[in-house]
């Protein structure tokens, strides 16, 4: 039996990367009650980073749009491992925080992570419109474009 | 019947903004539990963005002060609207995140974030002192100057 | 009695500084429910401020984790003083926020922000590891290098 949410990402050919394990001290989320904290996750597609450079200047917004679903995915990732594999356990997509890597300038940062924010909703439906924030930066791990974290709800 | 905190905006004649939507799937506030998570408002005002530009080139540290009061205002409309209209029901401003657009050498941030602590006092009392992180960035959307997210906590 | 986690920081000749109160309407800590809410730490050490200036320029890396460091010890005292001194009621320690001062071209933030992580695992043991997002910033109150906010859940 496959999950709802499984069948939706089949459904739209959407393919998550594996949940990548930082190699230091911290890990990719931690359970609290009912909600999931999900580490910073930047433009990693299959072991491989991605999108180094900033926007505004290396990027384009449509591109960067790309870099921030990048991360989205990512962190869905993340979340179905926290969820032991059953997506169908995420009750809603609490808040996201978006951070992007700016060229002088730019200051379209919220049109950016709508790449993040629209690929919650393409997954989750109603249950993936979320709180958010979305910044510039002048600096990013790795030298990525994006970088997004999120907090989660489960079911109980 | 006025509420308790509704009674003190009237006596303090501090008028909220209209509670503005984001057009973009991403939503204002998503409660979970207890917990109200808000989105990060920037300076609008009466539908217009207002303090496009750096804190310590285009606005000096008072200034700067009344924009993260703005944003703080906007805040609590958001608020009034995830608590249904009552704000009565806010039992704790939990947790501020200030974002100050920084000219170089600019090291107030703390200062200009206090615009936003000191609304939340000035409406919620001692329930109104709240944790907090006061960073520089380089951008914000629309070039503002200042943008802060909040958590709250509701009554049961 | 000593607590398992006190042992723990005596065994280790780790000393935490006293709790410093901020001068403002906002807190260091707030609690709602289980969590608590830890604001923004920076590198204060015996009531002075330290690592004054930019990473990848004032301050190297390994410079740079002791900063951030510094700054967990910081959370770890505020967090004893939500915990009424008892460190033990300490669960887990949930999600930390790092933020790097960081000049142009330095994209070692995660780097930096190991030396907070590994604080955490050093005083809590496995509870001590956390999700966590780690970026640049450009300016930070007082100049410093590295502020860290946190996340922490405690026993019920």
């Amino acid at each position: 039996m496959t999950g709802l949410i499984e069948a939706r990402l089949a459904d739209k050919n959407i393919q998550l990367p594996g949940a990548a394990s930082p190699a230091a001290n911290y890990v990719p989320w931690v359970v609290s009650g009912n909600l999931v904290f999900v580490s910073g996750q930047i433009t990693m597609e299959d072991g491989e980073i991605r999108y180094q450079g900033k926007v505004g200047e290396d990027y384009s917004v449509e591109e960067a749009r790309q870099a921030a679903r990048l991360c989205a995915l990512n962190l869905i990732a993340q979340l179905r491992a926290a969820c032991g594999g059953d997506l169908d356990r995420v009750r809603r997509v609490v808040k996201l925080g978006g951070f992007v890597n700016s060229a002088p300038g730019f200051t379209e940062q919220h049109l950016v992570i709508n790449g993040a924010s629209d690929l919650m909703v393409e997954v989750f439906g109603d249950a993936g419109r979320h709180a958010r924030a979305a910044v510039g930066v002048p600096a990013l791990p790795f030298g990525v474009a994006v970088e997004v974290d999120g907090v989660f709800e489960l079911t109980g």
